[in-house]
């Protein structure tokens, strides 16, 4: 047998939103981080180059079901919500690597560049507390992507990362308008130089337009500053979307995490809105706890509320609010890690 | 890599089941223990405390298949049988763990305390021969629920064991009548004492009163006793389902088990029969052989009759019987554990 | 914890194919070897006994999905295709044995003996080079068969290898015409004495006689000959499938392998047509090179050209051709097992 690495996130919390026009309790899974079951290996090929794998399931700690994925990147992709019937599928990952001095050839599925907005959150796009950028956004579907291509810059170039992704719609060449559907690609670029980071991400997916679909480019930018017992950081990300009615969504957050002993205490504002008719808008302050029990296992508490205008109706935890009506929620859970 | 268990039980037999219409042969899946595959895991926290994780899920040998989980313990949780497409679900247990000196407080997915009357049962709800209590009983799908927070009282009690469970059917809060289904909880308290092992269990699981749906209340009391080559048990259940037309369910087994070098025989009679109309009631005979190859792999052969009254139609291994008529079944089978 | 062994193959590639009404570009899983994940485990019995058992999943790399399986070998057991929400299903091998040097018993899902007709394939039935033989028979759906019992013959006896097998379509007795409905069997005899392999296969599946299903029987035979650097191996099969306009398909592939240092070159001739009306017939070309970057990691590429006459339309790599045209397809790959 070859040393293939089991690894996976068990994350439970007990849930509740309060909304104007209902509440729920709720048991949720991956509040603090995306409960997930995992297998990877790397093999040395000798001269500098290795091979390595990853899949990575979804598993809902709450039901023991797992999460979907999409074979081309499209609606069609995806059928109808299979609820406690949805198997485990490698949804968050599963990829094939080359690697080299040169950088990192990956082929297979995985985050796409229009996903990078998830860097600059300290509630990594997890629970309540999720930046709203990520949130409200419209690439809910693409932020991680099938069929793709990906060149990965290497660790050795004194702080420059990066990547350039290509991902495929996989349709026949006589689909018409739609023959690029599900096509797109990203490039990101960062620099990290000792308590500094910054980088900037451009994705692109095309969509023949129609009331719904219509190509989405993204453009993300965000930077981090670690001082010693706490990290601010913040992010600017823009969603140009070319429906029928093309608008444009723009949105940010700012926040900090102070660590105090064994705990690590997050704030953030964040806000979305797009230029739809009536402007609609969700601004959000998240607020956090998280005790680590030890590297692997945290307990950890969080409180979001926001505050919805020009016909938004964002609501947390599963409530329901009406039109510019607020929203609050609050998570209690156990993360765990192996 | 941390230490991660895989285990899992595969288990198949031959199965054949007579019925006054129609027989029927097949391959089953489980029927001296459920084919299963798990991954779990404990971390030492210090200071007597530990966090774990459990994750398994039902594989269907015959057809390499997995099994349906429900995301909301309502039937609306899992939508129609998917059949040779339904993949892998953590549907027999997803759960996160923290452990003390005072007990564990477990999230996820787990038995619900209804499912507790497979403990007095050799056949272990398995197969041909399983008791008639398990088999009748309309908790069926809610033996393992989903969103439980439950608390299992610690092993250092001088025997004495138990737990407290509630299950979230989470619903929004203005979903009217139906507000509550799926919601429920129960309470389990047992003393074993050498040889000597008794428990009582209560669960309640709440519906809105319709035609099919409706309260379940579960009552189960059972004991065994071990002697030195033989053990004696028995148990008895008693099911209140307050349907539009409601009805109470009452059944019992009592069962030994013998153990004769490498074999052990097991034989069990059980019944279960509800007040519904006609007062349908199944009677069960159910004999058994396993002969153990190792600690891990054994053969067996199982044969089942019932018989049938007030209208019931119950029949075995997949046969078709009229009302009121007998069935029998055989099972032939492999069972190994890794 | 038991010795359990976690193997897979992950393998992707760029996939092109030409076709005279749509060409088609994609991102495909295992064009040179199928990508999968598995458990497997062997129990050392005493006495020259073991019991084992073997789990394993098909992945679909460039999407994260599983494959489904079939409950029954007929058109029921695998209901509408899920597309992105398809789990991960043990369907490729999900078995228990128990051997002995009197042979193997194996119970669950494995091959049917339909499908030993991608031995003798250099491109071993997978990606744009695979054999018409595989890809234009009948036997799609019962390559691999649930509720299977198979003997298979002891290693220790000179070279001849072999099994038999049978299936069951779990139809309930009082099922009419259509209760023999997905059973079937086959006998597999081979010899593999030093340099040469030949082999003989026998399998039928029975259905009732409709417009699109019938008895399908098959017969393979194949010879493979080693000589120092390159190998020669040749097929022929035939396919009977009873339905109502009842018609034959034969085929037979004859191909080569050249190793030359780490790589490896292939070439392959195959055809495949039936005596339905107009009397379908494609035939194909394929030529492939795999380079190995160590035991368990190649890139590869590979190149295939199909003419249609009779009014086939198989086209290559997702590509559409019309009735009679060619077709003509490429592959670009990475396969890394574990």
């Amino acid at each position: 047998q070859s040393s293939v690495t089991l690894f996976g996130i068990i994350d439970a919390a007990l849930q509740r939103g309060s909304g104007s026009v209902a509440d729920r309790t709720q048991l949720g899974s991956g509040a603090n981080s995306s409960s997930r079951l995992g297998f990877r290996g790397v093999e040395d090929l000798g001269g500098g180059m290795s091979a390595s794998f990853w899949l990575e399931a979804a598993v809902l700690v709450d039901t023991g079901a797992g999460g979907p994925t999409s074979t081309n990147n499209q609606p069609s992709g995806t059928p109808a919500t299979l609820g406690g019937t949805q198997g485990l599928t490698f949804a968050r990952r599963s990829t094939v690597s080359l690697t080299s001095s040169l950088g990192e050839l990956r082929l297979g599925r995985d985050y796409s560049a229009h996903y990078y907005r998830y860097i600059y959150d300290p509630f990594g796009n997890n629970g309540v507390g999720a930046s709203q950028t990520f949130l409200g956004a419209p690439t809910t579907g693409i932020n991680r992507v099938s069929n793709q291509i990906a060149y990965h810059l290497p660790s050795n170039l004194g702080g420059i990362y990066g990547l350039v992704e290509y991902h495929l719609g996989e349709n026949a060449s006589n689909a018409g308008a739609t023959k690029n559907d599900g096509n797109g690609g990203g490039v990101r670029l960062g620099w990290n130089g000792g308590p500094f980071d910054v980088s900037l991400t451009q994705a692109r997916t095309s969509y023949a337009s129609t009331a719904t679909l219509g190509d989405i480019t993204s453009t993300t930018i965000g930077a981090r500053y670690d001082f010693s017992v706490f990290s601010v950081m913040g992010q600017y990300v823009r969603d140009k979307v070319d429906t029928a009615a093309a608008f444009t969504g723009r949105g940010g957050n700012i926040a900090g995490v102070w660590r105090v002993g064994a705990g690590e205490v997050k704030a953030m504002w964040s806000q979305y809105g797009t230029t739809a008719a009536a402007q609609p808008e969700t601004k959000k302050l998240s607020l956090g706890y998280v005790h680590n029990l030890s590297k692997r296992t945290a307990i950890y508490g969080s409180y979001a509320r926001v505050r919805n205008s020009g016909g938004a109706t964002v609501a947390l935890n599963g409530s329901i609010t009406g039109a510019n009506q607020s929203s609050s929620g609050v998570d209690l859970g156990i993360r765990h890690a192996f």
